[in-house]
């Protein structure tokens, strides 16, 4: 693991970014949404085009294979960029409503009045670790917080220093080129220049992807400044499976392997990990799984202190004393290998935290159930996360109806016979959940409506249409999708 | 000023209630918004029945007239519990989006995946003292959280609680009657049992309208719970009013005699009160001003509390040195009177908290600007509020146009040649702002929209049809507008 190069914004530099961010905020709330999509485009074009420079960088700082993952990963991170520019020629998410005036509303004479949203102005985001691309620099975050017109202030993730330093490079001028205000985005370093700019009153809003701790630390600043800002943390999730007896005795195997091969994908560094296995009491696939534990190559960890973490909690977990270790060396071994452990449902009960919080790394549990009862008790005792799965035969539908409640209060996504490390882009995506999965369980950071978080209503009453917005201008000159008292266009 | 039985909830009471509501959570969630809409009409029609009963008793407790007032505040929350029953139906607020799986997906085959929203769950309700309907027991907050299917503990407000009780009862008996499960509504009573359902556990949200202190103290401990929760606070705003040149010179004194009905309408004890009037030097309407407040009739405020807080700020304002006052008797007098105080731009730049902070009763300041410059520099100064409003001629548009982003900054709602005190119910209203106006931007408290506070968005990927929840079924048996695919239906 190379040596990085410590890098730490200092304060001159970090008030020229925030006071450029400042700056940009009224050119950007003033940019057309035509004109943003083009940014983002311009943007992505110009990642695409470094990334026989990228690509190794990240490789290098991150230890992540270039090819599929990082090519992989670049091609989702220029692929949300163009989503979102399509979002902003949909104009859905303008919200334009119209009430023209009424003096014979029921409550009383109702005036003129239409809603649309403006920027929430400059946002400062911390990249993730785990994602050197599409949680990072150019991730999703940044991506929903430009197409929505608000400035970015990016706190690189120290993970991958030179990478992020020549992603922000060739972001803030592709979108500089293309003719964003200056100061719309930029990179700063280091952890003190990260929790100055979250406290500084310039700073409208903040995301973050990462760690429960560090989520929440920074969340209680936000939560705490004289005037506390939106604060959208992603934090961790234990991303329940449920498996039915149906499921084991017609494809066990297969059910087996895929989870083997999806909570050890990327070596466990997924938030969207599958944490715990519910199979039921009797279900004979401990060899299965142990081989396919087995099969996993050694994979090394994104840093030295993230692989520290895992081997700290997987003593964690072999020190409770219901839990059985199906695969795994001793946690003292310096290669890193796919852990998993086994306990009955009635233990799980009784165990402490370390079977039922996150653990970042390529573990995960199996808990075994006696019947439907069982298992619903021990949903009803999970914490919530970013998703839950099932996997079912179609003849067993009236059972999981059962525990559709329970698992929907435990996510924000249910997956069907599929795992979860898979985390599409898409309008219907909902990557988010109660907390401690987020910090705001009404949002997404993944998927179109992530663009919702950095947008804040504004509505105008008894406005001459010329000093309205046109997504308001009684001649619908951007042709928007619109409501006019009440009903849809 | 009669004496009130003072009423709390004791630990017993407080248990029943929460655990009820946490109880509801699930049959509510189970509930069709068709359900819903007719728990929501039963309500309505229960509380105007109950009018004759519930408007004498609001008038002994707020010392606010019957009518028009009260009985015009009344006819606001019932139809505001049936337009939601509108919302309900139209089905838009479930923003059901379908993307069907598709293997050539640019970033990677995508699954089937459909999105929608569940309500939050059981939401603590804290009323407000100063529109004992409107926004008390059946107000807005508990209207869009009944809506949305969330239960709702509702802290009465201290200053009307045998209203509070009757309403509460009319309320609860008409949602048990029509189908809602029990423990879908309830009232509490007291500081400490608020305080104490706030940190429970089973509580997932909550939203408050009252004082900025106040609301602070309630969104640090919503913030700081183990398990955060969003806090939906409506504070405190200054309710800036611009006029121009032109609007003096054409109808000065209408605008004089319009803002000084807006800031004592109610005994100024509104949000909306129009806090400072910013007019240009030399506007020569000094007279008008101080012989219009000179016609406002005495009136009492809410109660001895606020009217004394009310008394404490207008000696704080007098205090300032460069404050002349227009209007408006000595603090220590005992008839609650009108106060119109004024100073130059420059002075008020110079001046202390007094002059640029909400001040609840009827006072408000004018402040007079040397030109279009100064006026621009002083809205820049000004903390952020629920509404900005503008007093112009036509011919003045394109001065207003320069102003237009300071006003942006500082409000959720604009407004032309209008008064702010007056907030209709509609589906493009917003009420809300940046902090201090509110704690949550992104939402409004008053509109249609309101019912996003209480909703959760879930994704269901590859799941059979029978388990999706009838808005994501692929025949659309509630014919509800959908997105499919990227394409608005």
């Amino acid at each position: 693991m190379g040596e990085k190069r410590k890098m730490e914004s200092d304060a001159k530099v970090l008030e020229r970014v925030i006071e450029s961010a400042a700056r940009a905020a009224a050119p950007a709330a003033a940019s057309t949404p035509a004109e943003r999509a083009a940014w983002l485009r311009a943007a992505a074009d110009a990642l695409d085009a470094a990334a026989a420079e990228l690509i190794p960088l990240a490789a290098k700082e991150t230890h992540l294979p270039e090819a599929p993952r990082l090519r992989g990963e670049l091609a989702r991170t220029t692929f949300q960029l163009r989503l979102f520019g399509e979002v902003l020629s949909d104009g859905a998410f303008l919200g334009a409503t119209i009430d023209h005036a009424d003096p014979n509303w029921p409550m009383g004479p109702r005036p003129d009045i239409r809603r649309t949203v403006v920027p929430i102005g400059p946002t400062l985001v911390f990249a993730a670790s785990n994602f050197p691309f599409a949680f990072s620099v150019a991730g999703g975050d940044t991506a929903s917080a430009l197409a929505a017109g608000a400035p970015v202030v990016l706190k690189a993730h120290p993970g991958h220093p030179e990478l992020s330093e020549r992603t922000g490079a060739v972001l803030r001028d592709a979108l500089v080129g293309a003719g964003a205000p200056d100061g719309m985005f930029d990179v700063i370093h280091g952890v003190e220049a990260g929790v100055t700019a979250l406290k500084d009153p310039r700073i409208a809003a903040a995301a973050f992807t990462g760690s429960v701790p560090g989520g929440r630390a920074l969340f209680d600043i936000a939560s705490s400044r004289p005037t506390p800002i939106p604060f959208y943390g992603e934090l961790g999730s234990v991303n329940p499976v449920v498996v039915t007896p149906g499921a084991v005795k017609t494809r066990g195997e297969a059910v087996a392997k895929g989870f083997v091969g999806s909570f050890t994908l990327g070596t466990g560094q997924f938030c969207t990990k599958p944490g715990l296995l519910f199979l039921p009491e009797g279900h004979g696939l401990d060899d299965v799984l142990r081989e396919a534990v087995a099969a996993v190559p050694g994979q090394p960890m994104l840093n030295d202190r993230i692989a520290g973490g895992f081997r700290d909690a997987v003593a964690r977990l072999r020190g409770e004393p219901s839990v059985t270790v199906l695969a795994g060396p001793e946690p003292d071994g310096t290669r890193l290998r796919p852990t998993l452990v086994t306990l009955r449902g009635a233990d799980f009960r009784a165990a402490g935290e370390a079977v039922r919080s996150e653990c970042f790394g390529p573990s995960s549990i199996v808990v075994t159930y006696r019947d439907q009862e069982e298992l619903r008790e021990l949903l009803d005792e999970l914490e919530p996360g970013l998703t839950a799965t099932v996997h079912a035969e179609d003849a067993e539908v009236e059972d999981i109806r059962a525990i559709l409640p329970a698992l929907t209060r435990l996510a924000g996504r249910l997956l069907w016979n599929d795992w979860p490390t898979g985390v599409t882009v898409s309008w219907a995506q909902q990557h988010g959940g109660p907390y401690p999965a987020t910090t705001a369980p009404t949002t997404t950071s993944v998927g179109t409506a992530a663009i919702e978080r950095f947008l804040r209503p504004v509505a105008f009453q008894g406005f001459p249409d010329a000093l309205l917005p046109p997504a308001l201008q009684e001649a619908n000159p951007w042709q928007l999708p619109r409501r006019t008292d009440g009903h849809r266009d």
